[in-house]
């Protein structure tokens, strides 16, 4: 379990405590829960390099758990990371127990059937059919996929001050498209020696990607728009936004 | 999802509704608890047999999920099955903000890395060792893997209630430990068709298992004594305790 937390941008939770710090809620009483979206992910990445899914060998430049180790133990490292997450959000410094409990439901959406797990499904099935997904299905299967935890990490902000999370919600729903859309430029003119992960397996498996729909700098340009958006999105929140405004601008220029 | 929910005895379900009525909780104020127990247990059933796990084809009378779709569709519903056993337990009908966190929090540590997967962890990594386990090492391994969901299970209703659970923690200590004890007969004296799963496996894999530590009667006899204890620490429920008393008894009769 620590083996598979450790490594990572840690994107998520940078977004839980620099939504806080925007209503004036301190690191240590966010902290909790940027632990928990990183517990949910790192679960989720161990799951989906599992052979029976992604197959993938190389994680975040050291071999993926079920190689270090065995699938069993991938199995169940990743089964108990999504415990902790789900634990880490009834931590007291988090606050009322009414917003502790809005956070472990805001999670919960995002993880499962409706959220991270339909979109891993949706894409599963795609490698499986004889025609490639459209921009529409592809925008769909990859709001569920990586959308719904980037979108509740940035709203978690306002759930723990028991604020309205629509703007945060805006610059999330941008900012995860964007972030979907440079991971595919990613596959395409990344280097595995700094991204940590096999790049190339995309378009060596003949998927369907924003970059194969839209050509490379079509892509580049629309990942551009969307940071444009993510930012207008936190307006209200003037020069405080001044953090996740950067971090938006790092999801597209980000070479791992 | 809905395939793995399907067909169980839904003992934990029952615990929770019925450790509930203990304290006048009516079902429908409980049933979001009951129904989290039996999608967290099924999301356990659904990993554990994996192949990469105990590697089953046959559970409550039909083929498995990794057998009945493939593997990966496996893992997506044991996890996704987890989440909505911690969706259900935000389920405004269980009362209280504060409580519902508690029944959260409890789940939490009854499934992690240092209650239910502790347990299958150990099940697993015992497999490859030449030495068989002892008895002490069986019944911890055992207090994790079926025991931590059972106690939570009974506990749920007081949990929910606002009142003390300890009777229900000693009720549930001896209920888990001989449900298992009783598993362990099963696997030597019962039909798959009855049982639904494969019968034999653990004798023929040449495991410790209750059975062959204590003998078949010797088990049996334990089973008994651990059932007089259960119904003993529900002495101070007097007659209200009727029906978690039968239940108890159930446990070392069943032949499923």
């Amino acid at each position: 379990m620590r083996y598979a937390l450790v490594g990572g941008k840690r994107l998520r939770g940078y977004l839980v405590l620099e939504s806080a710090a925007l209503f004036g809620i301190a690191a240590d009483q966010a902290l909790a829960a940027a632990a928990a979206v990183e517990a949910l992910h790192a679960y989720s990445l161990v799951h989906d390099d599992l052979p029976a899914m992604d197959d993938d060998d190389l994680r975040r430049g050291r071999p993926t758990v079920h190689v270090k180790w065995d699938e069993a133990t991938a199995i169940l490292a990743g089964d108990a990371l999504q415990t902790l997450a789900f634990e880490l959000l009834t931590d007291p410094a988090l606050g009322p127990a009414e917003r502790r409990l809005a956070l472990v439901r805001g999670l919960a959406l995002a993880a499962g059937a409706e959220g991270m797990v339909l979109g891993q499904a949706l894409d599963i099935a795609a490698e499986t059919t004889a025609t490639p997904l459209t921009l529409a299905e592809i925008t769909a299967l990859q709001n569920g996929k990586t959308g719904a935890l980037i979108r509740f990490s940035a709203e978690a902000g306002a759930l723990i001050a028991g604020e309205d999370p629509a703007p945060l919600r805006a610059y999330a729903n941008a900012l995860g498209l964007a972030f979907q859309i440079h991971d595919d430029v990613l596959d395409v003119t990344g280097d595995a020696a700094l991204t940590g992960k096999r790049v190339g397996k995309d378009k060596d498996a003949g998927k369907a990607t924003f970059v194969s729909l839209l050509g490379l700098e079509g892509a580049q340009a629309r990942a551009r728009a969307l940071i444009d958006e993510a930012e207008a999105a936190l307006a209200p929140y003037g020069a405080r936004a001044g953090n996740l405004i950067e971090a938006a601008r790092f999801t597209i220029t980000r070479n791992a």
